[in-house]
């Protein structure tokens, strides 16, 4: 593996990634790639129903549990690059200032490769408008004659697309099957993190193990105990030698 | 690469392999692959229209062309083990007896990978008749239950479909882009055995450009020059961070 | 049937609630469900053709007569809890406040379940920006971290969409369909309130005998004369015992 | 519910049906149906893959196991009427004759619905035989041009299809979803007879609990902890207020 | 339009071809085109329903009774060249011999356009097996190394396909509506040839005023009244300028 | 052919139209239809790659250079109507302003057909919201009540779709095949006068020769060399005669 590759992860809300990617993303980490997270929401709004019963919590309380919760999750999987855009979710704004900053973005860290939200999550539209907005800024941070403040144009990166809480509904097919057997534990520790979706950590543990009997069954490879699966905006181009 | 790699390639007529996969063959054969092919039919009746424009030309004298053509063909690819099976195409018949015959060489080649048509050709039921023989085919080979004369049961092998001669109406999407830029001039070389065919070796060095020129676009690798492209019966489990 | 069902309509003109489930609305309050029609626009731009063939009529004229025949129309249907939203159409503009507002109607109606629009009508894309737009709403009303002056959270819904006027270029499946032999009669009478449509009073009378027709053929039970269908959002939590 | 009601399951190899609609089987029953189920075959040779590493184990051996296994579990789940054809599996025969067979129970037992193997499993071409073989055999009991031995034709009855192995890439949709919390238990015990498929029985729990999980989402009825799934030949008639 | 054209029409049971292209072939007969129509079975088994509720009625009396009213439906459209082949229906065993006998007819009346059923339909298994029986005839028919008694091979015609009974659930989309106002009067004495099916007269009447809607609706010509439409195999060649 | 159609053409950017339909919109204009052709943007940011390499060039030079090579296109091609509303690239702004505007052209020009992008081209987002633009404001200048400055109302219109420049993955299928065989020679000294895309003339040219296969393959025409294809949004009324 070459360490010097760039992953940026883009997350709707506070915990999409860790559900969605943590695996992948502590691999990456573990064999020396540069992740950069951002995340675009708490989920305050959409994604802390669980807070919300307190009685009397307010809008910056739920704000301050999430954005500690992630922070610490990040922090397991070895991320270091996070960042925050606070926007207001339920729903989600993403207009051309915010296309430019992401396109920006991108020009600096120069991502061989973006995870994001797949094309069509049947039950979160945010989820849809952060593809959208990720699909768009990318195109303009690939496009030589969008001139951001003199950073040189990025070439075309690979868009990799989450799995979502229900995947069949959601028209999302398993392009790629990634073995996290190794990075399970961190994954299941950053999923603990989130302790108001609790029924959520047992939820993608088990998603894990079932991806994990896919990629036996479908690679022959009887070593895979744990996967994540993705779904890929481009063919890839790979060499099939490997 | 792993030089040890088994590459099978399943033909309906006589050029199907070198049309559609050609460059890929030969890229395997070039980094050490043991790649076998089997061709099914000579396409004497269904693929070799222009051998019978010839006054009085008889079935045995088209078929003994065409098959001095594929044979000097593989042979420019490098390939050294090659199987006809001499059935009758337009329509081909492919029951059980072949269903055990083929199950019975995955057993014994145990590719790593199979290459044969995709899913759907609306323009050759031929075509798609091969599809369902190899893919039920090797997954008898790999059910421990099916015994074949002692032969060691085979995993779960990667499978791949040809690109069909007009891909969008027949459901086609590439989903793996292969470069072959260095293996291109073999490809036109074994194209040019097919004296009958001529217009299609221009039609198909055009599909190795218009392809690379996708690859270069998809990855932002500027190197490509030429590509074929596959599609693939299984997701792919597969190293993200290469 | 449990009598204290709530059902909320959505329709993006005066008349489509009529056309396309007029008869399961009527069939709704004639088991003593809730039954609320929330109509967002008059149509008096994109819906309303006939009328304005007359010669120097004006916009208000229009919109007074549309506003007449719905409320004529839900009156028949047995409808009492209807709403206007008054807004203009082609285009329909739903934003921010206007997904706020059916939010909190939603909180206060706690429908069972919703119908509007279903997700692509290839010929008008109001209906569409209506189906995104209740769906999301929707959402946001069931979601506990989306404060509305104190109302309670609402738990998911069913969401059932319409039929539309060209049914297999719109990409669209019956789901459901649903027997109206009974209210089809009221239909009917509610169709014919409006004078300016009237190809389509006969348009649907025969949808719904083709209908019915499908609802025989598929169940076997010759007692269906005339029905609606429905395609649904979510899959259905059933008693398939029934 | 209505106690008279008659379910037929259609199962092509030894324990599918146990896997798939155990719970919805022990459920009918539970209710007072009259269920009958037909075992195609034992799954010998595909299905029974960690059998055949005992070393000199024999086919019949192999199907013995099988067969008491499933038997067992049949009989846990309250199942009386059970019928095993015996075929050959991998490839499984499915013709004329056993479409006559088909027809004719059909007329005997007059199911108001059949279970059996969606439309498209990507990893076992016998289901997919099964799914067209149920189809033809149940049009020909519904048509009454069909004499068969003087058995009064049958009505059209709901077709419902199996969740596959690995549902994305078999194009499986979940059209219902059928709460199976109280039956689970006798489901659980009923696949742990099935001793040499051990992954398996895990595999099919954690199913459960993710379609359980998606019944609570999709319907707000936190009731639910178990759940299986099934797409739909038909739409459905249903009596939407319920 | 070209007096010299020839159009085949294979229909798998006596009335569909009535049912679903009756307009269409009356329009050609008027223009000049020479048209033959292919019925392959009397649909005694599987469409014959209301004949068979007569007591003691026999195979061959159903059967008589059908070609009977086929005769008289085909005679009314002005169809001079009809041949029946008498094969059993539900199911329809279409093989070897009976696609080299299409293929003979194909290269004999050197058909421009062939119009069949479509795909798939979901309720009829025949008609789905009569597309793929004239799909590969004719694949055969314009292959010129299928030789058949010294006919000279065929170009490539265009393929249409009926519309099912019922459209969405059998994936059918019109991709050409074709104008049958002129005819629709021989269309409607056609079919109420068809004594036994009275309730498919009234049901494809209504079909074609659905259709005319469509017509003017897409095309913005008021003229059309009621139509037909099919769906295409290959693309359009077509001059768009017209 | 009618020489008083009217053609109506809509490009993204400068030369979209010329890639994608420059023969077919040749063809038009020798047959003495009138053609109308509105460029909604040079594409300075988001498709003048090769431009923008020149060390300090400006946004203003490089939209100068762009114009003046599509004007000098579409005077090759035989266009007269051209009109250029100059709106920014990447992303395009096209609000309500500009559909009332779009409308009223379309009131004024009146066309027969609207060529302009198709539903979905993956890899240009501006690409998709043209169609959606185009779409929503044909519909408004066909709809009555839409009152613009006194303009007669339209009737529906053909609305063609470009290929866009890769197929499969834009999910684009070729409904209609134009040939533009006598075209071509324009097409391709039109493609000339864009000498920063120099890569995309052999690219175009290629694909104007694999659509001709694809014509004289679907047609069985042997006389078509050079062809350009288009998906359609609505059903062809067409004479199938012809």
């Amino acid at each position: 593996m070459k360490s010097n590759k760039n992953l940026l992860v883009v997350s709707a809300h506070a915990a999409d990634y860790v559900w969605r990617s943590g695996g992948t993303i502590a691999r990456y980490i573990d064999e020396g790639a540069n992740v950069s997270v951002l995340v675009l929401s708490y989920g305050t709004r959409g994604e802390s129903n669980d807070l919300w019963r307190k009685e009397g919590i307010s809008y910056e309380e739920v704000k301050e549990i999430r954005k500690s919760e992630t922070e610490k999750a990040a922090s397991i999987l070895g991320v270091k690059d996070i960042e925050f855009w606070d926007l207001e979710d339920y729903p989600m704004v993403l207009g051309r200032k915010e296309q430019d900053k992401l396109a920006k973005i991108i020009r600096q860290k120069r991502p061989d490769t973006i995870i994001t939200h797949g094309e069509y999550d049947y039950l979160n539209p945010d989820h849809n408008d952060v593809y959208d907005f990720v699909l768009r800024s990318s195109i303009m941070a690939n496009s030589r004659g969008v001139q951001i403040e003199g950073l040189e144009v990025t070439k075309q990166m690979r868009l990799l697309g989450f799995e979502p809480h229900q995947t069949e509904m959601s028209n999302f097919k398993p392009d790629v099957i990634v073995d996290i057997t190794d990075a399970f534990e961190k994954k299941v520790k950053a999923m603990e993190c989130f302790k108001a979706q609790g029924h959520l950590i047992e939820y993608y543990k088990q998603r894990a193990i079932m991806r994990g009997n896919h990629a036996r069954r479908v690679s022959g490879n009887s070593d895979y105990q744990y996967a994540e699966t993705f779904c890929t905006h481009f063919p890839l181009v790979i060499d099939i030698l490997d």
